[in-house]
């Protein structure tokens, strides 16, 4: 299909189609001619992931190209995920104070679940500078969450994998962990606040305390 | 103290100060002289939350805004909250096609479960944007964890409550439930991609397959 085509299919503007090809997103279109590329069904699901991680994941331009890169690097699976996973993880600005501390209680954590995660995991960061962060404005008491938080995280992780478990071709997989992962944490976060609402309304009420 | 010494003792430069007053983020000092204000522990408390949600938790300006406005209201607690978790619920942009369907998923599992949420909530709205998403990317797959996810969201939520609990104090309470719920999605999602890191060396080894 020409440009303008792909453009109908995916709602997705031909300049921005443009401005993702130039950024290395997305693969050109074959050549037809000097003046005119040829697109097909890859492009389509390309350019509909790329639009999933953004407009829904909140992902930027160079996160996106990264987790590509990932998904389409020859790596064997474990490197593959670990890569996108690196891609995808945004570690929060700032060195608040007691981020030192709050380290070594997310190396006690990762110990005592018994966890095999390189301690300077992204993820590990940034969850020691949310956690110092906490503490800063007084409220220590959250560390005592930390396990069941750990709890419920093992049993959303092995629904997780069952889920990828559906796909059985490398670079789907790969993808599909990624796609589970972004857009699963925006449905992890919105389903935490739906659960926040009813326990609200059964410890407080609805509106008479 | 003058704005020098609170700008010292929280690490906020000066201009950023007088721009959140100017927002109305942080309350005005008391002035001393025409030219000249005095700032308390109320204001030093108040910069430290302000740069906690945006710096770590990701929240705009206009958002702090709003979870401050509801912080700060004499609303009865349930009310408070339900302003607060408004304020701080991203809904993702667009109307991805099969929008309809999955807000009929996500009013099944709220029925499902037993939660007292308005339908229109914007985190069920959230929620049902981001299946829509996910299916339209071929991985419908992922509907199968939803309830894999409101049992360990349950068991978060009731953790979340019992931190909360530690506050007596109305007020502190909507901000210890404000910082929980934003600083917690960052500690969160990091703990999910940490079990993902375990269950990955699990299922598919380091680096061999």
């Amino acid at each position: 299909m020409r440009i303008g085509e792909l453009s109908r299919e995916t709602g997705v503007a031909v300049p921005t189609i443009k401005y993702y090809v130039r950024e290395g997103l997305l693969p050109q279109g074959r050549l037809t001619s000097p003046n005119q590329a040829s697109y097909d069904e890859v492009h389509v699901g390309r350019l509909r992931l790329i639009r999933g991680l953004m407009d829904v994941g909140g992902l930027s331009v160079s996160a996106v190209r990264e987790v590509l890169a990932a998904v389409d690097s020859p790596e064997p699976v474990h490197k593959k995920l670990g890569a996108a996973q690196h891609a995808i993880t945004r570690v929060p600005g700032g060195e608040p104070e007691g981020v030192a501390e709050a380290r070594d209680t997310v190396g006690a954590l990762l110990r005592r679940r018994g966890w095999r995660v390189a301690p300077d995991h992204p993820s590990a960061e940034a969850m020691a500078v949310a956690l110092a962060a906490i503490r800063g404005l007084g409220h220590g008491a959250f560390d005592e969450v930390l396990d069941s938080y750990a709890d419920a995280c093992e049993r959303i992780a092995e629904a997780d994998m069952a889920f990828a478990g559906h796909t059985t071709e490398v670079d789907r997989l790969t993808e599909s962990v990624v796609v589970g992962t972004v857009l699963g944490d925006v449905v992890l976060t919105a389903m935490r606040r739906l659960a926040h609402v009813e326990a609200s309304a059964h410890a407080y009420g609805d509106g008479t305390r």
